[in-house]
């Protein structure tokens, strides 16, 4: 999506460590939007698919959802990264590592959320080692539904997390694709 | 709004401790056609005020916020409850003790997200207490902005919290507010 190429290249930093810093517009500060435009293309991207509800997993992918589901008029079902007093019932849940924060998180949906007849579009901001995705995918099998793919707001092409997903059969849709990053700039995978 | 409090009696659950459990459309699974509407009735409520911003608290803030964010045709900001890798530079902060889940947080902004010249609409899933409400207008005090006032979702009028920011002035709007509630059933205030 050459829009969000560019905007990368206007507002994105890169930080030591590998970190992308786009909080200007889609992790921090939101621009709603640009959101809502990237979300209308993955509707566009999936709109063959069936797709009857997205998961994401908080905070940053509910953004990314609520645009792609406005588009897809389906609903959002956000993975929440600790058991609290307001999840309860019967639940499904797996462990995400997170390299950015250098911690394990539970994550969980109730169950009754997530059905056999689902068709599940996984959404989050940031693809990288692709270990959300994973987790989100085991949830998604846990509840004995369809994966009909992922879609990601920015790839960091050169973790490979999403040529491995893809490798294995998922059809993984990144809305840009950062192919290598220095302090000095960017460059995206040609699409 | 009338379709919110209908929604909220057909879909609604209490359950013990006074914990009124909407995660089938607000804060686990979100109907993200209905919050789109939510989010166009506070852009009617608020279409006077010059909003440059919408601030929220993460995770079940942001897609109400999302929704109004898109109707208003302004930026989210959210905040974000632990300083992590990927907020640096001048931070605003502040402490907001949660009655859910029994904690205090420390919720930070990025300074240059708030800005002295801003118009600040606050927007949350649910107000309770007020105490996040208290917490965001803290910020938007600390950034020299302006507070416009606060639009929540679901407020629970039995706790008070917004009759005290609207008595300190505060305008306050909630899409409904739910004056009583046992497990037999909800009351809403009248409009």
């Amino acid at each position: 999506m050459k829009s969000l190429e560019e905007k990368i290249l206007r507002e994105g930093t890169v930080l030591p460590g590998g970190v992308l810093k786009v909080n200007s517009f889609l992790n921090h500060q939101i621009d709603a939007d640009f959101l809502m435009e990237m979300g209308r293309e993955i509707a566009r991207l999936f709109a063959q698919d069936g797709v009857t509800k997205i998961l994401t997993i908080e905070a940053s992918g509910i953004a990314v959802a609520m645009g792609a589901a406005a588009a897809m008029h389906v609903p959002v079902l956000f993975a929440k990264k600790a058991k609290t007093s307001n999840v309860s019932g019967e639940i499904l849940q797996t462990v995400i590592h997170s390299f950015t924060h250098g911690v394990d998180y539970h994550v969980t949906v109730e169950k009754k959320f997530l059905r056999p007849e689902d068709r599940v579009l996984i959404v989050d901001d940031f693809l990288a080692n692709g270990k959300a995705v994973e987790g989100l995918l085991e949830l998604t099998r846990q509840a004995g539904a369809t994966p009909v793919g992922a879609a990601c707001a920015i790839e960091k092409g050169f973790q490979h997390g999403g040529d491995k997903l893809r490798e294995q059969g998922l059809r993984v849709e990144s809305l840009a694709i950062v192919e290598s990053m220095t302090e000095d700039g960017l460059t995206f995978r040609e699409s």
